[in-house]
């Protein structure tokens, strides 16, 4: 099989290496900067280098389009018009309604792995990248180009992806709410939070910074502001379901303002306890941590905050086999104790876990 | 010294540890449930009981209701009542206005530790809970109980704590958007998520669950559903500020509506780009960290999830002297992998624990 990646950085280099190392493919990388074709090259991410997109896609079986989100469009279009008929041309992009209208063609699967936003570059590419991430197909409606759908998923299942069929436009939809939304949240409260008025004496003008806060805002802000060029792209590609998602939580938003002003303390009782119970069933279901049907569960340890104690618990754990899904330490101000959150895996375990940390002088409960 | 708690679990308890230990107080404990009262003598919290408000207050120097935010006003009152002249007494509620309103007497001086909402009951109380801690107090504007102030003020500098005076309209107004408004987003957003429109064959209906998102809704949401008693109460008793910092957020919100519907480019990047600086300051100023006046600096590190992987990058950090300020593990959805994300303070020791992740063979970035 040979595939084509047009874009060989973080995600086009890791397609690379899966599709050598796990399909014993033979991999044509496409990319306009020079220096990456070569050091892509030199870590055996692609076999060949070809300096435009006709010479990559030549007799490609496949191609992934692996640019940035703005330039996707014009990357997409012109492999459609280099590659053979029996060539089935994907992408990777956060979003996919757009793209799947400006490449009608049956031979365009959108796709958009679910894994590697966190670091950028070839160098950083991993044959392993894949492994065991959600990879949204989103295939045309009437598309009957079965043949070809089906080759592109069973590539990505030898990388260890766990390919997943939806429609552009539901697919964009949900990563409105759940991805975008967020987003744009985190970075409403960054700057609503720190333009509040001057805070009596040696307020915010004067310290330049917020006073002492919880950790629900490091939580809820911790997305605030991520890579410009990429976001502004994503919210551009998006901007019908992100302002559709907008339009929702403002709903929701007056709902709560609503009993809020009539003072109806039982409606929002009601309505954070629904919150509660959906939470929860979200980390039953493995979303908000990982599991294998079984419950995870939240443990809160009191400790110390210094060098070791995250190891000294870790290591705990790991020596009794129970595996950490999730961990987070949130230090005092002054950084000399904190609480540790963590996520296990069932009840059997989380009893164990809890033991252990007990043992070792930290007081912990489950939450 | 003579110091009264009135209500006895975490903060009640922790305040009477901490009395006792750090400052030679004699504690007297009152709480409405006798098993507490008994539990709280037992475990040293307190030196005596009283089975009511005006037993434990008699002869007291300082007063703390410690009673949960629907209980509070009435609390107060009844100290303030029996309370003698040269009396201080304070509280340890989440909102301060409507406490303020409720017991305007020069005698009170409303405050909020911010510390401890992990772990409920005075079993879990500690003497150190609030070292390092804010501790807001918000006097009565023009109060000339100047000795008072100053009495209370200097008892929780022997607890350890950072006592900060703030007028309690302020606070309120800080904490609805720090706290607060984070806390109704993350309600809205798992409602909004988990009640999506089906998606196509298998949906949200069918599964009753989400499909695969990214660690970005992990983070906006991980408050949802917190304590719905707790929560109700701090909702409806800071109801005015909430309403106000929901307005705000709406205000925001259709401005950015504004960019996309338009298509606005530049404007949102500009926006993302403000977030992004405004976030790096509060880094670097410790809020989102910690830090003793050197930046706080992110790297991400690639690694299997597997027990020990945590432990191994702790402990070489910790064998180095790097102090770890917080940690997010986001593992992948099947669990067999992860990102890493490690805070630390000042720029050597960063370059020193990205060298340390290096050499174990994990891939690791400056974030």
């Amino acid at each position: 099989m040979k595939v084509a990646v047009l874009g060989v950085g973080l995600i086009g280099g890791s397609i690379g290496l899966a599709a050598r190392g796990r399909a014993e493919a033979e991999v044509c990388g496409y990319d306009p900067d020079e220096r990456v074709r070569a050091t892509a090259l030199e870590l055996g991410a692609i076999d060949t280098q070809s300096p435009d997109i006709v010479g990559a896609v030549a007799g490609a079986d496949v191609v992934f389009a692996a640019a940035p989100v703005g330039a996707l469009a014009e990357t997409v279009r012109f492999a459609l018009q280099s590659a053979g008929p029996d060539c089935v041309v994907s992408d990777v992009g956060s979003t996919k309604r757009t793209l799947a209208e400006a490449a009608a063609d049956e031979r365009f699967v959108g796709g958009h792995p679910l894994a590697g936003a966190e670091t950028a570059g070839v160098e950083h590419a991993r044959e392993d990248l894949f492994e065991g991430a959600t990879w949204y197909l989103t295939p045309a409606k009437g598309s009957t180009a079965g043949v070809l759908y089906e080759r592109l998923h069973r590539l990505l299942s030898r990388f260890g992806a766990r390919p997943s069929a939806i429609d552009a436009e539901t697919h964009d939809r949900l990563m409105a709410n759940v991805s975008h939304l967020p987003h744009v949240l985190a970075n409403l409260l960054v700057a609503q939070a720190t333009s509040l008025p001057v805070l009596g004496d040696g307020g915010l003008e004067q310290q330049g910074r917020l006073p002492a806060v919880g950790p629900s805002f490091r939580d809820a802000t911790r997305v605030a502001g991520a890579n410009t060029a990429i976001w502004t792209d994503i919210y551009m590609s998006n901007r019908d379901a992100v302002i559709e998602s907008i339009d929702e939580l403002d709903r929701r938003l007056h709902e709560v303002r609503g009993w809020l002003t009539t003072g109806d303390a039982a409606a929002v009782s009601v309505w954070n306890e629904h919150a509660r119970v959906t939470r929860e069933a979200l980390l039953d279901a493995g979303l908000l941590g990982a599991a294998g049907g079984e419950s995870v569960l939240e443990l809160r340890a009191s400790v110390p905050n210094r060098p070791g104690v995250i190891a000294e618990i870790a290591l705990a754990l790991g020596g009794a086999g129970v595996n950490i899904l999730d961990m987070v330490l949130s230090p005092s101000q002054d950084n000399s104790q904190g609480v540790v959150a963590l996520w296990i895996a069932g009840e059997q375990l989380t009893r164990r876990a809890e033991r252990l940390i007990a043992d070792l002088g930290f007081p912990v409960v489950q939450a």
